[in-house]
């Protein structure tokens, strides 16, 4: 094969496959366990296709007016991509270009560090600590950014805002971002922070809390200055990064928002006592603020747990590769019934 | 206000915007005069929002594979993107890693420049000729790769197919991108090409002969060694770059194939209708075949037809910014109805 110049020695990175068998209990992509809001269904027979005809808006202004209303925020400090993995692959780009490495937790979202390696930003990974918590002290050393998710994933572990005060606070210098997907089952969020700080940027999705995983929509607040970079950012890779439907379907959801805060009411009900039961059977389980648990089993490892669930065809989430985790079953959170199944499918195991 | 260590250094590059009124004629970003096909309809009151619970494909094999069928191509020699602007962002980080200047024309599709520069790569803009044509010889030159619009843009006019395999075969050791957004209103595409070449990459879009602009679908297609790299950067930015909606109503676009081409036939005869019509008028038309034209006026500067048409509430592109086209105006081809009024409105003012 001659050689061809120029292309990029990256490595054949493969995203985890999805299961594509029907009648299965999927717990492993941490999916919301109800649906879209009836609004939203509303919202899909209303959409006239004929307007697919024309250009999506390049700046999503209903979606940011909606947003900017219910979150009680100025909808220009609000940016909207193609899920969140968007927004935060051109945070990366916007905010990581100083020399020092960015910090980001070893145990996180797996993405962080793929995006520091493609865009060449120097990173180091810090340690949780011993009890799988971001231990503050950690992120005061000499940086070039940090990215935060809380709660964390995959450990679910929620860290309490004063603590995530302090790191903005020490590192006012740079961009700290904190990752929100999680936030609404049970967290704190730093939305609070931005009148007091111009360097956090806060990261969300419609893929966990709304249910729209699919539709693909995740949003970015931060100060103006923060906006102004990360807004010329988007125009310089994709302006019209929003579908229209995907933008109509999402003020829909912005709208049901007392809907999706019940069913986010049933789904942390459901993973305290799913997590509670799971005690009683002799298992770890961390405490979790999101719609999942990461959990071990004293007494069975997590390849076979694994599997015997899987048999089951009872799909979660393993870490084979994650050394302090690996005996570790990370499961979303789906609705009671499910869950109950659950319980009485590792209870025959047992 | 104090120092934020890592900002992007970015001029705040805005897109351009577009009319928010209503009763317009919008001949001014080359959209489908007519709507999406009556099957695109259909699938959107058949799809269920319930879906949007779950995440998208990681692959989109249903569209890859329906594209591969109508295009007699290998499915996994297609990839899939949030637009075409997905996929050519893609490709530049994929595939422009030399250090050589990769080349392109000084006029065409705007955002090569701007990718260049977003992702550090070397360019060296090529003038056209004094006919505005691609000059073959031109890129004979030592380079780290190549990108064409064919046909191009703004000007519309079409590179022979022999011409182009010219020019991949003199630069087998890089990348050739042919961007075929307009492919389908009346050139040929280079899509043979590829049983010949591992170095060409061919991009697609479904905005324009789709009239799916606000759908956010485009699509790339290569040899397998470069499918291995440009799949690895879409795993590495944003693996769910294509909604579930967006991904079951292309589908349905693929399977309107008939109805589609039979509307680029009208869009044609009235392209070239069009054409003699305005050279009728004494004005200097491009030979387009593309969706649009660009043409000058000899007694009408392109500042006052602009202004005066935006009164009568037709919108057409300026580009005054563009010494060598800052006379001449894009305009793109609506419907026979829409097309005849611009005609009618355009003879008021000689």
């Amino acid at each position: 094969m001659s050689v061809i110049k120029g292309l990029r020695k990256i490595a054949p990175y493969v995203a985890g496959s999805q299961p594509k068998e029907k009648d299965i209990i999927k717990l492993n992509t941490n999916e919301n366990a109800y649906g879209p809001s009836p609004k939203v269904a509303q919202a899909l027979v209303d959409f006239d296709t004929d307007h697919l005809r024309k250009y999506s808006s390049l700046d999503q202004e209903s979606l940011r007016k909606a947003l900017g209303k219910q979150l009680e925020i100025d909808p220009d400090q609000i940016i909207i991509g193609n899920g969140s993995d968007d927004i935060l692959s051109m945070a990366f780009l916007a905010f990581f270009n100083a020399d020092e490495p960015i910090l980001f937790p070893d145990m996180t979202y797996g993405f962080y560090k793929v995006w520091a390696e493609l865009y060449h930003i120097n990173y180091h990974e810090i340690p949780l600590n011993t009890r799988y918590e971001i231990e503050t002290a950690d992120y005061f050393a000499e940086n070039g950014g940090i990215v935060l998710t809380n709660p964390n994933a995959p450990t679910g572990i929620y860290k309490p805002l004063d603590e995530v005060e302090e790191i903005i606070k020490a590192n006012q210098d740079v961009v700290v971002i904190i990752d929100e997907a999680y936030i609404n089952f049970g967290g704190q969020t730093a939305l609070p922070l931005l009148q007091k700080y111009d360097n956090v940027f806060i990261t969300r999705t419609f893929s966990k809390d709304a249910a729209l995983a699919g539709l693909r929509v995740g949003y970015g607040i931060g100060s103006p200055r923060l906006m102004k970079v990360i807004n010329a950012i988007k125009n310089s890779i994709n302006p019209y990064n929003v579908n229209s439907i995907a933008e109509y379907l999402a003020v829909s959801a912005v709208e049901s928002w007392d809907y999706y805060q019940e069913n986010c009411q049933k789904i942390i009900k459901t993973r305290d006592w799913f997590s509670e039961k799971l005690r009683s059977f002799g298992f770890n389980v961390l405490d979790s603020k999101t719609n999942f648990i990461l959990t071990e089993s004293q007494d069975v490892s997590a390849e076979e747990l694994f599997n015997y669930l899987q048999d089951k065809k009872i799909y979660v989430r393993y870490f084979p590769n994650v050394k302090r985790i690996k005996n570790y079953l990370r499961i979303s959170i789906g609705t009671q019934a499910e869950m109950e199944k659950v319980v009485e499918t590792i209870q025959e195991l047992l």
